[in-house]
């Protein structure tokens, strides 16, 4: 297993798959591993700490990019805008960031920050603000502890930038939204300025180095020609709750979402049963022969049945072959607080969260 | 007429009607003034200065409102939100303003300037940035003289706020449009800081003191039982384009705006013609008998038939009895730069900019 201290160019292939495996299906982090390979060939690695590692009264900041993932593979970020981003909030804020950390453990999200940390030197927490990946910015844990997500600053890819400052959470998540969606519908930002003292109350921790793990678990059971789904599912504490193929997906792209619905037929152990995943961006809820048996929070992801490589919703084509596994999310949101900010309900779906058993 | 130095409570009933006839269909001026009515009596008079009094490195700043007149009169503002824009893009710019101005000199706009003014001490300029109204926030003399939108500051009567920074005026009304959708439909702003210099060479001069005397000559001219609507003309230079009632109307709000037809049928002089009038919260083209009569960057205005009062696109009912006007625009409309900024190909009209024969 990896005891990641400083990351290298070539550290960045595991933590890209296993991002790819926490996303559940949101953005790929290809191409937030391609900028922060570059970054780091430039720059030098980037030093990973544990959030224990700060100091109280530093300054954490996360950076990310907001949109849709159909969008932001057809519009390739810049790094430029991600450090304008970053340097404008410092601005704005009028004191120097010492820490970034990942907003999202999955998706682009989850290397993006490498490119910010590369590039100024500073350090980077092994953690994020989700565990996983999720479609809206208020979606983090730092919420559930009471951080605002403004002062923001949100920068495209033409040179317009905008500052937030905002009554809530959720007004960001609007207004950034809709600026993101008149920008083309990909943008950078920084925001959820915390202390080190927040960071250590919110921050999921160890998300990245568990990245990394999966990454080079998935590589070594292919090496040795293991089951590399089966090593995944082994190392997660998931459960295997389909395997089939890709018998139809519809997709829109609303609002800067990606939503849509997968359906699947089964194969082998599960022939004759179906299995439906609907996303907004990340998989959100799973129904198999039409009854709901696993919802957000808890994490729902897809493997190539053969390779174990985690498959995107936006890369769903007719015919794969697939293996579904849930596993659990992080404590912080089985809270009411939690449920609230991210259960089924606030995805529109009239149901409570039942807890999966994952046994 | 007037010669207004100082504008006290009462001033502002002439000068909201004469800011209804520049308004050319625009936002209705009356919400501005009963907030500027409350400003002045709580602060007192307001202070109006020639741009040529303004020393070269002056601060000035327009203070607006965005949005659909629609939903103005919905949605009342508070002034509160006004001075948070003002003060922020202050502390954006890093020093005090000295004078405040107005964007346009035609409806909500042409008062709300007053609040600000009178909350503050500074002076108002005696003048605006178009000499009418018009529905985009680029549509200025400002931006025909490479003054920037940006910084800009919008905020919205909940207490999100906005700072935008962007490379093009037009970029800013397409992230402030969307914003001010967002934040239900009208936001304040405080944006185009400009020195004195630049003022002089962009305002349009004399355009609060001509609203003053339009509300005046209107008020004389019925207390004299005069012809309201003939003393506006002759005072405009204006020419009566139509006398009518409204046939039909047909009103949409798209992307923010008030956008919209109104059919007319003749009476009179008129009887036997008609006359369609298209708006985007402004009137932009007038037909008379199918034919393309007058186009932006003309102003064209509804007066009642009787009163001389103007009339709003908002307020245009069945049955109304009008009288369409047209007056010359500023010059610096007509120009082929400003003619790009508010011509009618701008608004999707196939058809090239005609100078109208107001003799």
């Amino acid at each position: 297993m990896n005891n990641l201290r400083s990351v290298h160019a070539e550290d960045m292939e595991d933590i890209a798959i296993g991002g790819a495996v926490l996303g559940t299906g949101g953005g790929d982090p290809y191409i937030g591993k391609l900028m922060a390979q570059q970054a780091i060939r430039k720059h030098g690695p980037v030093k990973l700490i544990d959030v224990e590692e700060l100091p109280d009264d530093a300054l954490v900041v996360p950076v990310c990019m907001m949109g849709a993932p159909t969008v932001m593979t057809e519009k390739l970020p810049q790094g430029e805008e991600l450090m304008n981003a970053f340097r404008q909030l410092e601005h704005v804020l009028g004191r120097k960031i010492d820490a970034v950390i990942c907003v999202e453990a999955g998706g682009v999200n989850s290397t993006i920050p490498f490119v910010v940390a590369a590039a100024t030197g500073l350090p980077l927490i092994d953690g994020d603000g989700m565990g996983r990946a999720y479609p809206e910015l208020q979606m983090v844990t730092f919420t559930l502890h009471g951080v605002s997500a403004t002062p923001m600053v949100l920068c495209d890819d033409k040179g317009n930038s905008i500052v937030l400052d905002t009554v809530s959470n959720a007004w960001t998540e609007r207004l950034a939204r809709s600026a993101t969606v008149e920008m083309g519908g990909s943008a950078l930002l920084a925001f959820y300025p915390m202390s080190g003292a927040v960071a250590k109350k919110s921050v999921v921790r160890g998300t990245l180095t568990l990245c990394a793990n999966l990454g080079l678990t998935l590589r070594e059971a292919r090496a040795a020609h293991e089951d590399p789904v089966a090593a995944v599912v082994d190392m997660l504490g998931a459960k295997v709750i389909f395997h089939g193929r890709v018998k139809d997906i519809e997709r829109r792209t609303v609002g800067g979402f990606a939503r849509g619905t997968a359906h699947f037929d089964g194969v082998e152990d599960w022939r004759g049963h179906t299995f439906k995943l609907d996303f907004q961006n990340e998989f959100l809820m799973a129904e198999r022969d039409g009854e709901i048996l696993v919802t957000t929070p808890e994490l729902i992801t897809l493997l190539e049945a053969d390779s174990g490589n985690p498959v995107t919703a936006d890369s769903l084509k007719y015919g794969l072959r697939l293996v579904a596994i849930a596993f659990p999310c992080n404590a912080q949101w089985r809270s009411p607080e939690g449920i609230a900010l991210v259960g089924p309900r606030y995805f529109g779906y009239d149901i409570d969260y039942t807890p999966f058993d994952f046994a």
